[in-house]
């Protein structure tokens, strides 16, 4: 293949992200420069961090221009160098975006061991959502054995591995997660304690009886409407790690926080975090995560998009929660 | 007088507190047994905390049940003892509540030192909204010299303390009140760099005015629409100690917070707390606090009330920001 193909952002989406807003272009396969290496990207991650990159609203991160390839992290071989640290046929992680091919000067890559796992897993588990996941909970919420920890987007790349580090560290885990399907994988392959669907008539009482003793800490993944249940059910001094709020990303109105008054009455710490601001633990984290996914106490499930081409749809239905475990998209 | 006159919860409200959910009541003044020291109050303490003491709802301390005498912090002279710590003519701080005389084990009583301010400063700025302030600042925000940090119920008996540590610190210093006159206050009396007035046309406009580098700190004792506004000026790694809600506790219906998704875009790390439960840095603080107010550095103003009968109509008044400064009764 001569031809790079690209997915571009079109336009800021309005509400919710069509796939008008995304346009394919191709362009030759470019050639690398000195210190740089060219890689053949084998999976794309879909992440819902990547909606905010599509707004023009301030974040904190710089957004994707109109016209620009979209942002996303990637895992390929090195197909040429002209950089000596990495040689044709290396396996490498990084941030090529939504691309066949891209370039880099090599400081953000990093080599990935295939004998330890799927390429594709250093997009999740073994990667950004997994790092993610264990300083959100381990880091900043500095769970207790014996207490309950409530996440949302209980099944996803993160949720799923904040469920397994926090069963590992002794604690009480409750899931929330949209469906039967994905609540029983929870339960039945993850090991929660117990998972809520969000989407079945009475998900509040099934909240409560699930936390019989009160929410201890919470790993925030939604937000809205399910914030607001696990708020009114915490417990004095409970810890909250705001990774996102994915049932916002596309609402054109602000859900209003109703049970915000519970911050002060249960005298809550609540911490938002975005998880390339601890680089330097993720080295440790990795390495303990690969030790949990070789032992077996970590498991992962992946959604499998084919193909570049179906990367809008994909995320689309990534952000409506269509995918079940880690999306990716497979490029070659 | 051989009489104690007590106010108790006659009911308990629904939305705004009115005069006729207290009742007053005469009893013979109690003679102390034991142990024990029968004190007359001469100042009551008003304090938004009370509201939330007068409803079912669970909170961070007991409610008071229908029919008992109303919770709050005194300080007076103690009439008879049977004590051996405290002679009678001491003059004491502790929490008889809302009536003429107060009996006490001794335990939860503190000797004041008129000396240094006059009595009824110690409910306030040497007492507990002064150690709120101090600790809400100072150990959950930790400012920096230079970073912005704002202040809501800014005049009031914990506001008023929060600007001035702020300014103490190096920091630019903004208000919010009610009306131009605490504004004033806030600016010219204070030291504040500036103060918004929230029931001014265009306050939001000015909220940005006053801090146009953004707000790096906020000491929230309000809620609400300010809250809100605040949210959406903070900067990255913003610090909000969360001490009270004040504009939500007579609401019957929850305010939805809407800009909650700043806490997460500024990975803001929000703390609730309640002054009682960090007992061991109030000698440390109450210590500094009155060398700020011998040196001048700390400036305090008091409402008085005339009179126990008049707690009511003033605790009212005080929930509606009725009050200039800490709100006390004088009860001799």
């Amino acid at each position: 293949m001569t031809t790079n193909r690209q997915i571009l952002l079109a336009k800021r989406p309005t509400g919710w992200v069509t796939e008008a807003d995304f346009r394919m272009v191709e362009s030759p396969v470019p050639v690398p420069g000195d210190g740089q290496v060219l890689i053949r990207n084998h999976y794309l991650s879909l992440d819902p961090y990547m909606r905010g990159r599509m707004d023009d609203a301030p974040s904190y991160a710089e957004n994707v221009k109109v016209g620009d390839v979209m942002v996303g992290g990637t895992v390929g071989e090195v197909v040429a160098s002209k950089n000596p640290k990495f040689k044709p046929g290396a396996m490498v992680g990084g941030y090529a975006g939504w691309q066949d091919y891209g370039l880099s000067d090599g400081k953000a890559l990093s080599r990935i061991d295939t004998s330890i796992a799927p390429a594709s897993w250093y997009l999740g588990v073994l990667g950004m959502p997994g790092v993610t996941a264990w300083i959100g909970l381990l880091d900043i919420c500095q769970p207790r054995a014996g207490e309950t920890v409530v996440v949302s987007a209980a099944s996803g790349a993160v949720g799923s591995v904040v469920g397994q580090l926090a069963r590992i560290a002794g604690c009480r885990v409750v899931g929330i997660a949209g469906g039967p399907e994905k609540c029983g994988y929870c339960v039945n392959d993850l090991g929660f304690d117990a998972c809520v669907d969000y989407k079945a008539d009475g998900w509040r009482k099934a909240l409560s009886a699930a936390a019989p003793k009160g929410i201890d800490v919470n790993f925030e993944n939604v937000g809205g409407e399910v914030l607001d249940a696990v708020l009114s059910r915490t417990n004095a001094f409970a810890r909250i790690a705001l990774c996102g709020l994915v049932s916002q990303y596309n609402a054109t109105e602000a859900y209003g926080v109703k049970n915000f008054r519970f911050l002060l009455i249960n005298r809550i710490r609540l911490q938002g975090f975005i998880v390339s601001e601890y680089l330097d633990k993720w080295p440790r984290v990795l390495q303990e995560l690969a030790g949990h996914v070789a032992a077996g106490r970590v498991k992962y499930r992946e959604t499998v998009a084919d193909g570049l081409e179906n990367a809008p749809s994909a995320f689309i239905g990534m952000l409506r929660g269509l995918n079940f475990g880690k999306q990716v998209v497979k490029l070659v």
